[in-house]
């Protein structure tokens, strides 16, 4: 098989070139200079590319299994989480106050993308971990601090967030399972489906972040409260006490990430699982959420990493594989099959596509580094309002692609694609759930286009069209990029038409939320396009400068500007049939409900 | 799980009402007449739904075994193989002098779409025999037609094509076997790889058809001939005789259709495989090229069967699954998940593309009856033509499709659909292989692009595009039906002018093959959209006319329009951004091959 490379220069080239460092120029990150952040990027694409990838497949053939209450990972995978975790990757994001290493989120982020390139089924632990550090750093008691965070970030202890429930997924204002008050605790008793990393056998202590209702809270959301419950209690010393009364009952039988176990738990078989109340009573979904909206922009990432293998390996096995003979035009002699156009296409495809959604994710996650630690306020909000409009499409964006990705990574490989040796059918079936889980792809269209969209009346995004619109000026000034800076304004033009349809259909108090969820799905096709374009064509600036500066890396920067060509002008085309699509209006949609 | 239904209503709409039985006006069809016909689906609808579909899951699950060299199916498949055989399924379509029912083929097309929809797996088995059928009864001499032919069309034999060797894929002048004359016949000696069903236990005696070099053959295409190699050797009187000299030496561990044995025959490795030869010497290619037009087309089928069966699924599972409120304009009740407009989007989606897929699929089948048996050579001869253009589009656009209406129906079940009880996620698992083989969707592109367009200069696709262009006009000339005509008639718009960019440049001696190969897919893609987005035109117009006759049957009628309008407005938008692509040019992908 052929191996996982960390993709390096790829990162260094959005980090450095891109976003120019912006987020060490923050004071608290003042100590962290570029050759700290290459040392590190050195040092995770030593540990995805040596530890983690080499067990991607045995741990998708092998995968997890359950014996009595016990799940066990599947060969070397609980070995390679402790190198991570004695490696000190798993608090490099998180701040220093809470134990962690206090690095930048974009750089934390560029890490979180090898680790699911090299391994998403392992990479699952530790973003699930990071969510549950989000929730108890932001929402718990001092109490609850003291005694659990310092594990949870280093991660000798993993974390779990226990949502759904068989009746209630997207909807989780179904949530039934109960929390009855005790002195200073809860006991907790229902069940959880789907629950990532909910059993293993990778670390001493499992805590899970549950949601669930108090005995005489009100229906739907506002009665649903966040508790934390871990698998083995933990002593006022904080060695470990008994086992809670939380077991697995099932794993899933799954298309991909054998190597995750997903469990289903029950609370409280044996009279109720002890829980702690973590931050307000009532306010639990609230609670969640702000760590859902981390975990998406990680699930974007996976997207992201999982996509670069894909790209990685059709590469070199088209590079590789001979067949046919180039065309005459080119020497007519037997070629490898990256030399045929149909195939470069695919190619290109991949390569530039994961190029966009990379540069994109982590402008995303600058950003979260603005909206945290800017010492402006004003900064700070623009930062987060754009944050807020980025998340949902980096995360439904980067997945959705990343599906067609990996589709055509099994493309390039003709029949070999379709049989399991050479991995390129697991990553198909590792990435499908992405756009699925931590809120289906459909659910973050809504949140786009019907909330984020509505409640500043698209006033963060225009902005941050702006932005893309310099970019398309700057292209469109440049004799060799002209046709790029074309292509970009159109698509801008293109979006804010849609824009302007949903802010107003969406608004029509009858008609609303059917005419937003009608459009919400194409808004978001749109809104990633354009927003990956935009991306594209900065890279393209970019390397021309560095060309015309005489660069040294002609290679490396011609692939840049081949990428940016495709992405503005063979792809960007496809998200403005989008506009087309909104403007067609809701009527086949309403019949379709009545006539089936 | 949600059990298949076979679509003899959808079915009999396009036989009936948007093709008007046009096959059974030819003579050689006067004594089949539309009840015939309704009763064999009826019969085809019970086998599929009660024999074949139950298996699917099972099949998947158990997948076949490489026992020393005989490959053991999943439980219930020799059976369900037998009850096929025994009711006289395998010859419907085949001329009832070779032993046949002498259906239409756009009957016989009919039947393969549901046999593929209930069991694509086991519909294989059946596909590749029909191939067989075909290259014996048309190159085969006398002699090896009366030994062979009528336990091929019975199905008490199976038939496989055995092209593939590990350096000749898509390139097959590349082939290796070797073929020694003796006497009376010839001694094969090689390996094969991907022979779907080519060792089981379904049936007692397996007829390979394989490409293998005689001696003094020329390199490449020329030298390569066609030969017959039964499993077992066939004494004068009929009975079957010794085993020959071709053995299975292993299986694929696949993505999906794992009840079919793809297999790796080796061909003398004592001595020699018996064979002989089926039409010329030197003439393999061509003779295994009738045959596999034919198939391509079915896997085209294979495509529309699992995304009927996909979408079945995902409509009766949204219909089920409770979560969340319907808007306010609708009541705001609890719900199920088809009431959501984004859901709806995903299902009228999949409705509408499989309707159109279908529609084209059977178009192609029945022009397939007047290129055989109209009595005007003329009609005969254009007939050939449409089908030429067309095989390529049914084959490569409707596994594309598929493999995203599968996709989707795995995002309509959320969570429910990456675990694999539900069986969404085979569907997706087994569609994949379809746009790989029988040549890959890259190679059906290239046919249609390259070979097809450039031969006659467009002229076989310009006169379809006249006909769609009638049903555009029409359209436009209906009050309700008006923007799907408007629709329509910038797609064939959009066709005509990358189909003239793609002769031009595509005629050009020196960048001619690059040029081709780069509008190549684009290109069919946006044919494909045309193409269906035509048959949608007409169903808007047969359901339009049949309501406003005051037609009992409402509910269908109008969510064939509700379909249509989705496929002019909503999906064909996507196609003709293939236009843009097209002229962007090739110049990426000029610049990525220099620069990887």
């Amino acid at each position: 098989m052929i191996p996982y490379t960390a993709p390096v220069r790829d990162i260094n080239f959005v980090l450095g070139e891109l976003l120019e460092h912006a987020s060490l120029e923050l004071p608290v990150f003042t100590e962290t200079g570029p050759d700290l952040i290459e040392a590190v990027l050195e040092e995770a694409a030593r540990l995805t590319e040596k530890v983690w990838a080499p067990l991607n497949a045995s741990g998708d053939r092998e995968g997890c299994r359950l014996e009595g209450d016990q799940v066990f990972t599947p060969s070397g995978f609980s070995d390679a989480y402790r190198a991570y975790v004695e490696g000190g990757w798993n608090g490099i994001g998180v701040a220093e106050e809470w134990g962690g290493q206090g690095l930048p989120e974009v750089v934390a982020s560029a890490v979180q993308e090898m680790l699911h390139g090299a391994n998403m089924a392992l990479g699952l632990c530790p973003m699930l971990t990071a969510g549950a550090i989000e929730a108890l750093s932001q929402h718990g008691s001092d109490k609850l601090k003291s005694r659990y965070l310092e594990k949870l970030v280093s991660g000798e202890w993993t974390g779990t967030m226990n949502l759904t429930e068989s009746q209630a997924g997207s909807d989780l204002s179904q949530v039934r399972t109960r929390a009855a008050p005790e002195e200073n605790h809860y006991l907790l008793s229902g069940q959880k489906i789907y629950i990532t990393w909910g059993e293993h056998d990778a670390a001493e202590n499992i805590i899970h972040f549950v949601l669930a209702r108090t005995p005489d809270a009100p229906e739907g959301n506002k009665g649903i409260s966040l508790f934390l419950v871990p698998k083995f209690l933990v002593n006022e010393d904080g060695s470990l006490g008994e086992r809670n009364d939380v077991v697995c009952a099932s794993i899933e039988h799954k298309l991909g990430i054998n190597g995750s176990p997903t469990c289903t738990l029950s609370f409280g078989e044996k009279g109720g699982a002890v829980g702690y109340l973590v931050g307000e009573q009532g306010r639990g979904l609230n609670h969640m959420f702000t760590m859902m909206n981390e975990a998406r922009h990680k699930v974007g990432l996976e997207g992201v990493g999982v996509a670069e293998r894909a790209s990685q390996q059709a590469l070199a096995y088209a590079q590789e594989r001979m067949q046919g003979r180039s065309s005459k035009a080119r020497g007519g002699a037997p070629c490898a099959i990256a030399d045929h156009f149909d195939v470069r296409r695919m190619l290109l495809s991949m390569r530039a596509r994961t190029d966009a959604l990379r540069a994109l994710a982590l402008y995303c996650a600058a950003q979260m580094d603005q909206a945290r630690h800017n010492e402006d306020a004003a900064i700070r909000k623009a930062a987060q309002a754009r944050v807020d409009i980025l998340i949902p499409v980096v995360k439904a964006f980067s997945t959705d692609q990343a599906v067609e990705i990996t589709s055509l990574g099994i493309q390039v490989h003709g029949g070999m694609g379709y049989v399991e040796e050479t991995g390129a059918a697991q990553l198909l079936r590792d990435v499908r759930i992405a756009p699925i889980y931590e809120g289906t792809n459909g659910i973050q269209a809504l949140d786009l286009a019907g909330r984020k969209l509505q409640r500043d009346q698209g006033a963060a995004l225009s902005t941050l069209l702006e932005e893309v619109g310099n970019i398309a000026r700057q292209l469109q000034g440049s004799v060799k990029l002209r046709p790029l800076g074309d292509s970009l304004t159109l698509g801008i033009s293109d979006l804010q038409a849609a824009m302007k349809q949903v802010l107003e259909q969406g608004s029509d108090d009858a008609q609303g939320l059917d005419a937003v969820q009608a459009y919400a799905t194409p808004f978001l096709s749109l809104a990633g396009h354009v927003l990956c374009a935009w991306q594209m064509g900065h890279a393209a600036l970019v390397a021309q400068a560095a060309l015309d500066a005489g660069s040294n890396d002609q290679v490396f920067y011609h692939a840049k500007l081949a990428g940016a060509d495709f992405a503005l002008r063979h792809w960007l085309p496809i998200g403005r049939a989008q506009r087309s699509i909104i403007e067609a209006g809701t009527q086949s949609l309403g019949e379709f409900g009545v006539h089936v």
